[in-house]
């Protein structure tokens, strides 16, 4: 280490609450500017024509990447909920959900059929759907599995990305899927579509009317640049708040019918197999819920004192009105402030200083959303829909802080 | 081609007028479905780390980059603007200018000092600066020198993005810099902040006080993951609508003082010559502004019949109100509608539907912001500030279509 480094770094500091927030502090003093960097003294990288993470930043990736034996494709990654802030998750990290692959889809010959109980069947291709008024919204996607290992009767030990990063936050824009309903003529008694995916597990969902007719989009585009592979492209369904598996992927086909198709993706799969032996079906949006991603399990609170508690809250009901976060297993909860715009059916990032005394904690965030629904406990949760089944968990997360500021996934 | 494919395209039909909304459509009619494609016939392929675009997308790339003589890495690239929708831009195509090239830092190492007219200097390594409260926001960030071939005298032979891609619009999530001036100690007199970046150009400007404590940020994140390099890894300082490189990026020390530093960066660089000779300094905010990118120069209108224009538009004084789009080179305008959410200092989108008769067009937007500012038609704007400057170009772009389809840019 060079001497004079040594000489500038005078002590090591606590905090200062600053003007209404408070802010967390380990900076040193300093009495001499640092030494000029190697990066000062030579040319930097030139331009690049498609940008990358930082390579120091090499650890962000989807994470839990797991397929069936015998596959690399029938299976999911998750997004690293943990090391991310904000809103919008950026598509590279996008969680991901395949039935059997990614397709290599060309957008020049793909074809969406639109057909069943029409007063005309029409075909369109990737360019055709380009020429259709679009529009524009911030919604999260949640897997309906997602968090599914909450089921079990111990905790996991994972990070939060690893439990619950099947969810992710785009901007997604594509045309109103009533545009096209409209053109093709809907016949009366027609109350029920089939949507079907061109990847070789022919994903096949049977959605409502009301909901195609509502705010179904046929999305082209997320984040801006044109939808990626393992999210859909050329075209997916994308239906606000549902259970991510209906926003069809690679969409080939919409049959208008009378009735639900009862695909297997609907009856083996995608059904919630309650304590009473029954199981739900169509059980379409994903329950209001929430989750501290920092600090959450893997981290170390580094000592005693102020630190700042992040999360993330959504709702496939609504937006979200409140979140509450208690430091002490529940006992008192406080209002954390939400960042705007708070958006319906998209992620809403929430952050609330919390001043730690060393002593062991539980942490827990409480969404509410605007319809009223009020996350529940995981014990009330597992109370009303035992725990048979995989899908559609929304119970509070709790983190435990040991004294070690150790931080460790608990049910408390 | 499969002769069982030929018979279900029976004609090519119009268009129609959806409710409310105008549908242009190419679509076929079919009477049976398409083949069942390769992609449902064999796996596809696996989950990834992180993601990339689809290879059938690989033209749409940053554009337009060029260096200075002799270096790969002093110049800029451009976000291809004409390929991309809504209001955000994935980081991979945020637009780059860079004085020295991209320098590569450790976030183990870096440091940033606060000093000169304080209480008390202050350094932060990237893991304190992560321990203070954050905001997220989105924003625009624009180099003032985008659009600056609009100040020749003939219009430039480019696309949308080739001419105006120096702006891109990112969440940006970081410390608001007022909670380290504050913990800092800001001496009496002290009105102006030096902001020095760790490249090799050490690129330094002038801080007012007023904004360095309004809205300021030091980011560390872009859409959700960790700064990109070539967007200031590991910490960039964020000003919210004013001129690109006073965001200096890859910040390492913010010296506060007296006056204004006249660094080489807002004297011989970053001021605009005026047609009577001197030069305005320290012009911060960007200018109301707006951009049609769909049609745009190198573009085809396929036919007349119903299209959809698509635009951008922004200001550095606040939130966009209004956008006005002509198609008969401003002699009457239609508002088109916003997307919302519209936020202060974002890319808005606006969008409207167009019936071309197939004649000769000229194609404009006019932008006005919530301060009243309103986009000037470019012979006004070169009027007030003649053409001798590069930077601050804001004014009106307009499209002509021929009665080919053609679409180009012209002064009119």
């Amino acid at each position: 280490m060079n001497p004079s480094r040594r000489r500038f770094i005078t002590r090591s500091v606590g905090f200062l609450a600053a003007a209404g927030a408070a802010a967390g502090a380990t900076r040193a003093e300093a009495t001499d500017p640092p030494d000029v960097p190697l990066s000062m003294k030579t040319p930097g990288a030139g331009m690049s024509a498609y940008g990358s993470p930082a390579r120091y930043e090499g650890k962000v990736t989807r994470e839990f990447i797991r397929s069936q034996p015998g596959t690399t494709g029938s299976g999911a990654s998750r997004t690293p909920l943990e090391s991310l802030e904000g809103m919008i998750t950026p598509s590279g990290l996008h969680f991901e959900r395949h039935h059997s692959g990614v397709p290599d889809i060309d957008p020049q010959t793909h074809r969406l059929l639109i057909h069943g109980l029409v007063k005309r069947s029409l075909i369109f291709s990737v360019a055709d759907l380009l020429r259709y008024p679009l529009v524009s919204r911030i919604h999260f996607l949640e897997c309906s599995g997602n968090s599914q290992l909450l089921y079990q009767p111990t905790p996991p030990n994972l990070t939060a990305g690893e439990t619950h990063g099947l969810v992710s936050c785009s901007e997604w824009t594509g045309v109103p899927l009533r545009l096209l309903l409209g053109e093709a003529g809907v016949e009366p008694g027609a109350s029920w579509i089939l949507a079907e995916g061109a990847d070789a597990a022919a994903m096949s969902r049977s959605i409502p009317m009301a909901k195609a007719m509502d705010d179904a989009i046929l999305a082209l585009f997320q984040n801006g640049e044109r939808l990626r592979p393992e999210n859909g492209y050329p075209v997916r369904l994308f239906l606000p708040g549902w259970e991510g598996n209906m926003s069809v992927k690679w969409l080939r086909r919409l049959k208008v019918v009378s009735a639900p198709v009862m695909t297997k993706d609907e009856t083996s799969r995608y059904t919630d197999l309650q304590a009473d032996g029954t199981s739900l079906m169509f059980t379409y949006p994903m329950g209001v819920k929430s989750l501290i991603t920092r600090p959450s399990h893997g981290m170390t609170v580094p000592g005693a004192g102020l630190h700042q508690i992040s999360g993330i809250a959504w709702s496939g009901n609504g937006t979200i009105r409140t979140v509450e976060v208690s430091t002490d297993g529940a006992k008192t909860w406080t209002k954390a402030p939400l960042v705007a715009p708070v958006l319906p059916r998209a992620l809403t990032r929430f952050r609330l200083p919390w001043k730690w005394d060393g002593t062991a904690a539980v942490l827990k965030s409480r969404a509410t959303d605007d319809t009223g629904a009020v996350q529940p406990e995981r014990d009330r949760f597992i109370a009303e829909h035992g725990n048979n089944a995989t899908f559609h968990f929304h119970g509070i997360q709790a983190w435990s802080v040991a004294a070690s500021g150790e931080v460790k996934h608990v049910y408390a």
